[in-house]
């Protein structure tokens, strides 16, 4: 099927369903009896209970397995700032996926502000209300403060899918083909182009894992602390990254590179480029729908594995592998934050997915409709979630 | 079934549910396909098409059947400011009757703040996910500030359940009951008992309906132009109510009095009151749990009607007569306002329910479980608000 004939099926099932989520009651009022139980009097029991211990809430309402979506519409897909009514199908979309994939009841929220405090304030006084924090797709260098802020002030979870989903599902695919290739963690070269929030993220969490040589190339070129270009969050991550203080372009950064992670745009990185890597180079190529580069031209190239955004393809890297059950673990254990071991454990968790002997450069990331994939990271990171000591319960 | 059995069954029934609401998929995926389309890439498509006209978003999402259950959770039931934490049984309650009676998706929100211009915000910030606003249990005066300026600020409906809806059903109640005494409503002397934002709001709605002998009374005594002890709502309704400058306590105010309707506390009204109202007088006593009086002692005491706010008398007065045919009636036409035509014919659509041969003085409100009630109420406020052209569509 061909991206015309996708975009008109979306658009008619869209219209014919008018809405992918819905809300079910789990109770049928047949009587007065069922009302007074489910509704008033009877309701005034588990307010009280409430009012009493505030923790109640996890056993009398449905909080322990909600949470909101968060977005303000600002990065949405590819597709920039389209504003919070039109981010809803992606929101709805997210929302479905929590719910197939973890049992989680997720309420997509679209709020038509796009300033900082007044985003951080919204969500703090929607705490009551919910188990976890979802943000989505909201635009850098903002998503960074607002995660933040929220995650200090809060005490539920709170999680930036941009940001940690991309970073967990690409750290298990190069694990698995580092494994493959037969190459360490602490010794291969790493080039992520793009230093938005994703390519941010990814960067830090590849470090927290144990990679030490990492470069940020941006549209300016590569990252490195003195360059003037750069973005408070940008200048940052460039003080942990490029020890070499090398400076240049895209086609300097991944000469004997060993992983390539592209989370960037259409057609940047050459067949050319991708000789200048090491022996058995790694590409993750995921811009949406264009890859950095096709799958086929850096095969040719030498490429030893290569993955992509895209289900077309070998490889697809789907942040759907990670927030059902990143969130599923935390609300198991009511852990009150995400932290970097819990991200660490749920990467390990997917690549772990796969079997030594079932690897191939066509399989290093299982299918992102592997149904064992969920149970496997909520218990990696209810069990991290223990040992970061983020558990109330 | 005694009021220590229906709160243990209560607790028992909120625990084994964990949540009287669940949000559920109405798509399945279980291909890359229907990935594909449900969400990336073809999810770009519904957005771009709400990014190029808004009120797509009516079509190609949820929103045109999805309203916000809203409140800080400061007048919950008879309990007060229990907290938002606390309110969410009673806001899940909501939701759930909101789906079983009009099919209509409700997303509870409660809402760790108390200040006025901050739950502004928030719901204004959140007007792109809804297509409408239910606000409930916020106290008096902030609910009326908060539901005028919502109302002038937002192109959705916003309505304010212990106000309005308990007011239509109310006035319905009273249509019905003139109609089995043979009063006119232009004639009746009405007294209110409880001048908070329910009893303010039901004396709003009987003038518009037509009546014009109203009195409110509150614990300080008869709401009258020049006492000192009223809050501002409450000094403005006294100077469109008590023309005659009645002052003095409710016993002064009963006297003659065709109608009371009690929104107050427990037991202030006595068979010795009642005893010096008009001939067959009116008497609605919804104090929960425990009536303004009770049902046998009013009768006793000469009444010819007696409602209340419990199920296991007659009459009951129950706002979900009112509040899911007014959404379904509003999102069904898509109108932009709750106006007080739509009201009026709500009200008129619930007693109408009941025949004129149906009448009996046991029998002058439909069952909170009449299946008819909403489509009829939706029916008429649809064709209300066309008549006021509050519609977009």
């Amino acid at each position: 099927m061909n991206e015309r004939e996708i975009k008109e099926q979306a658009i008619q099932l869209h219209k014919k369903l008018a809405g992918k989520i819905e809300i079910v009651s789990k109770v049928t009022i047949n009587s007065a009896h069922d009302l007074s139980l489910a509704y008033t009097p009877g309701v005034a029991a588990p307010c009280l209970a409430i009012a009493q211990d505030k923790e109640a809430s996890y056993e009398q309402t449905g909080r322990g397995n909600l949470v909101a979506v968060v977005t303000d519409g600002t990065a949405v897909l590819g597709l920039g700032d389209i504003g919070p009514e039109a981010a809803m199908p992606v929101m709805e979309g997210k929302a479905l996926l929590f719910k197939q994939f973890a049992g989680i009841d997720a309420v997509p929220l679209c709020l038509a502000t796009k300033d900082t405090d007044e985003i951080i304030n919204i969500i703090k006084a929607l705490e009551p209300t919910f188990g976890g924090i979802n943000l989505e797709d909201i635009a850098a260098p903002r998503c960074f403060e607002i995660e933040e802020r929220l995650k200090q002030e809060l005490n539920i979870p709170v999680f930036h899918d941009d940001q940690h989903g991309t970073a967990i599902v690409i750290l298990a695919a190069v694990i698995n083909a580092l494994r493959l290739v037969r190459k360490n963690m602490s010794h291969v070269k790493v080039v992520i182009n793009g230093a938005g929030s994703a390519g941010i993220a990814i960067a830090k969490l590849l470090i927290t894992a144990g990679m030490r040589d990492i470069t940020l190339v941006d549209r300016a070129g590569i990252l490195c602390t003195g360059e003037e270009w750069m973005n408070p969050c940008q200048a940052l991550i460039a003080e942990a990254t490029n020890h070499r203080k090398a400076r240049g372009t895209l086609k300097d950064a991944v000469l004997d590179a060993d992983v390539f992670i592209g989370v960037s745009g259409p057609g940047v990185l050459t067949g050319d480029m991708v000789r200048t890597m090491n022996n058995e180079p790694i590409v993750f190529a995921m811009a949406n729908p264009t890859p950095e580069i096709l799958p086929d031209e850096a095969l040719a190239a030498g490429a030893a594995v290569v993955g992509t955004g895209r289900s077309d393809f070998p490889n697809q890297v789907n942040n759907v592998l990670a927030f059902p059950g990143i969130f599923r673990g935390a609300l198991d254990i009511r852990a009150t934050d995400i932290t970097e071991e819990m991200k660490i454990a749920a990467a390990y968790a997917i690549a772990n997915i796969i079997s030594p002997n079932e690897l191939t450069s066509d399989y290093v990331i299982p299918s992102a409709l592997d149904k064992r994939v969920v149970e496997s990271v909520a218990q990696a990171v209810s069990k991290a979630a223990i040992e970061s000591g983020v558990v109330k319960k």
